[in-house]
């Protein structure tokens, strides 16, 4: 039993787990492969060891396995899918390659959904317009609220994270993908694993007071990046992903971890941009490289290695993973195994 | 002589020294009601206050003062205006009301600009849209760099602001207009005249350590939002704004308070969103008043009194302007009067 595998194992072995739950065998390897594609961008909590939790939630009915999409509003540059409870995942590779094709030929196209679930790594839609000549940019309504309005103690707000891809030349692809909030959750859930402290800054109890034990996390909130003008961004992200899509917000938000069986109706926006509607895209991706050779050349700070750019860590671990396997540790593994089992499919 | 003028007289105060400066009547008219609405709407920074530094500009032959806007590209919704070097009220007008024009059909339409200055506020255009049932979205390069890349020392990255405004039923529209560091650097040289100190996390200085002395702003620089994320999203609007348009970026960006002659090729990008596309702007004018009472009604920290929303300063703010005038405080009025003896024109 080896400690790597592949993209296509992986993407097989997602696919098994889904076809045995009734997801049509098309629908279950688009969903295994875009999942191991996270686990091969190094984003761990989105790829495979979120699939317990989505079979659990398939199997507690809480997931449509044969959605048809619907077109509820349609223009020449924008859309609007309903996705009928399906993956997530489906749901925004659907509403991505609409995207693709209206900027083809409108320059720019916008494309929201509703009744979607959650749909992996934010960067894995906005990576796909990069890949043809064009910038793609994400927005989503987080799973679960984590976060109150600035000033206030209600959770209403969640991580609503944005992702910008476009290409470069000779350096990789420029991807940013961040929560925000200072952490994702999933930090705070790692660090209680782990029995670490966090740093001043992650968390605050009700009274406002830092709270660094990630076992009380219940008992406090996520700030956001930069106080309000964080809750400004999640703000807006989470009215653009969904109170524009007829989408969960606020309130109406379903805590994806806890509630297995409520429609989530997830909301997320995919935006296209065809770059040869403003530049060469030859040009455009060398003005990119000089980007990267500008940012990379700056003097560096006492103790400072190297200056990054947003998706150098990706692509470094994207090319490693290609290479020599996706890690799998061994509790994920055996969790796997145990789900395999349950499923009566064929293990990792 | 009045502490206070009204929208009316700054505009045409505006517009005389303009046009005393060979800018055609309808353009001087056009920019004085932008900057004057910048006053207006709370931007102190922004507005009448920038005037002396525009005409110091224009008298040294660093803006245009008759451009020809030209469209170097152009598809269903999409458009890349040359600003000729014109003032960047003018550029921004035009372009955010060309971008309107088009998501009328298209739904959406993203317009950038090259060659453009200095536009005043964000918020400023980002609203035009909100006014007819759109919502605007704004970036800019902004007119010096301040910030180096994360880690660096090198000042590369300006505070690239963004904005985007939406409007509400009952509720003043959501406006959220902000810097990509932590502190404008306005905020920065307003502490310095004052001779307050800065509070830990505005700036720090070439060896990382906190900068709280604005008189020794010039050794250190502007923190982002969120460390590295912060300065991704720098980064993002910087490309997106800059380089995607052919405008400056990087090492190239003039700072238009050093340098008066050299063209700034400021870069700037709006995007408008038409909500009837997605949903009856009714409803959703509604489900933004919803998100208002949402937000409103939480429970609030210890010390907290109100929760605000972004945009509420503003709008408050706006309408007590309305009502009592614009505020011009003495050492403004001075400077004012001194610019309308030089330039032969009527004092406010």
């Amino acid at each position: 039993m080896t400690n790597t595998v592949d993209h296509t194992e992986l993407c097989a072995f997602i696919a098994r787990c889904l076809e045995a739950c009734g997801m049509p065998a098309q629908d279950a390897h688009r969903v295994g492969a875009l999942m191991a594609q996270a686990d091969v961008m190094g984003q761990d909590g989105h790829g495979v060891f979120r699939l317990p939790m989505y079979i659990k939630r398939i199997r507690a009915g809480g997931m449509n396995m044969t959605p048809q999409f619907k077109r509820l509003n349609e223009r020449p540059a924008t859309a609007l899918i309903d996705g009928d409870n399906g993956m997530g995942h489906l749901v925004m590779h659907h509403a991505t390659e609409l995207a693709m094709q209206k900027a083809r030929t409108t320059g720019v196209a916008w494309v929201g959904a509703r009744h979607s679930n959650h749909a992996g790594p934010a960067s894995l839609y906005a990576m796909m317009p990069a890949q043809e000549n064009m910038i793609g940019l994400y927005l989503a309504v987080g799973s679960a609220n984590h976060m109150p309005p600035w000033g206030g103690t209600d959770m209403l707000l969640s991580t609503n994270p944005i992702s910008v891809a476009l290409p470069s030349g000779q350096n990789p692809p420029i991807v940013l993908d961040m929560a925000t909030t200072v952490a994702a959750y999933g930090k705070v859930k790692t660090a209680a694993q782990r029995g670490e402290t966090m740093p001043e800054g992650w968390m605050i109890d009700r009274e406002g007071n830092p709270l660094t034990d990630p076992a009380r996390s219940a008992e406090g909130f996520l700030l956001p990046i930069g106080g309000p003008k964080g809750y400004g961004l999640s703000l807006i992200f989470g009215i653009l992903a969904g109170v524009l899509n007829g989408a969960a917000f606020g309130r109406d938000v379903v805590d994806f971890n806890a509630d297995s069986t409520s429609v989530t109706n997830t909301g997320h926006v995919i935006l296209a941009l065809d770059i040869a509607a403003f530049a060469d895209p030859a040009q455009f991706r060398a003005d990119i490289d000089d980007v990267w050779a500008q940012m990379k050349s700056s003097d560096k700070m006492p103790g400072v290695e190297d200056i990054r750019l947003p998706g150098e860590r990706l692509d470094r671990v994207s090319k490693e993973r290609t290479a020599n396997g996706i890690p799998v540790p061994a509790p994920l593994r055996e969790t796997l195994s145990a789900l395999a089992a349950d499923l009566g499919v064929t293990p990792l």
